[in-house]
């Protein structure tokens, strides 16, 4: 029988990549799953109830065996392990494995950070002019990763290979859809753009969208970054 | 025999943490390698002799069969599953496998963004208020991070379990003995603090402390930060 799996999330957060995963795995018969809402405009991540599944108060969590396993990367990974059918990761062992491991702790280590302090910025401290700071050095390292990645993407058509998607090009495509300002900064570099387009065509992608109600728009405080020479 | 590795690295950075590892597997003879220095404060690292090996001009890189592989997180997860019998990881399918891949994913992911932004925050761009502004965010993300692994050392002598270090204790560790300041800012968990002891008498540490001039001192421009209140 299919294992089932409890998603805690939020749409269009931190846990989309997952919910796509979870998406691709049910698509194949693989798994079946339940999405839990964890009301981030209400501040639930914050309540003693989540706080005792997920002691960082973030999303997502997912809830393998019966334990919640948190942090985004080691989901997908241990994801990829449980199903090694399923074209998540090149196995241990083979000629792509060590790009791929590179990848995705590029990825985790380093889009990921940069994404979260582009989003939260002036939520993590009071001082406007300090958020406002972070955010031109967050920029700048948006730009150095997406051309890097561009890079990558000139060589292969998905992150690591050319035959599937791995679990990093879910992660990393869900992130391109947090919002306008982010898919107008990554489209910039004609083959991440393409690949986007590539991975948004699958089936799951167009349910995850529909059912997280994704649109791409780019918000008011957002609108000044659009403006910076040599960024946009 | 044993697989000879090449690491290229500076002493007492990011690449610390891999050296580490290489040193504790050279030690019960599953591996042979050697360092080959990458000299940061002479900017080495952006030479196109560097930049053909690694294009992100950073340490750590690892030579494993002849190809680079960049990336603390991916090494340590490579390292791992070239030599499973080195413990540095649980085996994929055992019960602390979720355990592990969280918390590498963690101090990867959270960690080590934060301790890259709280080194480099003046020289990733000009603005001395930013770079300031920066900083007050790290502390904070510092502090939670500690008190968090804190609590999880509540629970086992290692991050992940009782028996032995995985690679995700030799990654973190070093990165306490980075500075002064860090080690002070830690050293406030006592959990942590302890932990930080039983490491650092494991010998091949002692050998890479020396080898590395290793010397825990709070920087000048650190000094300013020991004196905010709640934090220190």
């Amino acid at each position: 029988m299919a294992p089932t799996y409890t998603l805690y999330g939020w749409g269009n957060t931190a846990s989309t990549g997952i919910h796509w995963i979870l998406a691709e795995l049910a698509a194949s018969s693989e798994v079946t799953y339940e999405f839990v809402d964890v009301d981030l405009p209400h501040k639930q991540q914050k309540e003693a109830a989540y706080l005792d599944i997920n002691p960082k108060g973030r999303v997502p969590t997912l809830i393998v065996d019966g334990k919640p396993v948190t942090e985004t990367g080691a989901i997908g990974l241990l994801l990829s392990e449980l199903h090694p059918k399923s074209g998540l990761a090149p196995a241990p062992g083979t000629p792509s494995r060590a790009k791929f491991l590179e990848t995705h702790t590029y990825v985790v280590n380093s889009l990921l950070p940069a994404l979260r302090d582009w989003m939260y910025a002036d939520k993590d401290q009071t001082n406007p002019e300090y958020a406002h700071g972070i955010r031109l050095l967050t920029l700048q390292r948006l730009n150095s990763i997406y051309a890097l990645l561009d890079a990558q993407l000139a060589q292969s058509k998905y992150l690591v290979s050319d035959d599937e998607p791995t679990e990093v090009d879910f992660i990393m495509t869900a992130t391109l859809s947090w919002d306008g300002f982010i898919d107008i900064l990554s489209g910039q570099h004609p083959n991440l753009k393409k690949y986007t387009e590539t991975m948004r065509s699958r089936p799951a992608w167009k349910y995850i969208e529909k059912k997280e109600g994704i649109v791409l728009k780019v918000q008011p405080w957002e609108e000044q970054y659009l403006t910076i020479k040599g960024n946009l």
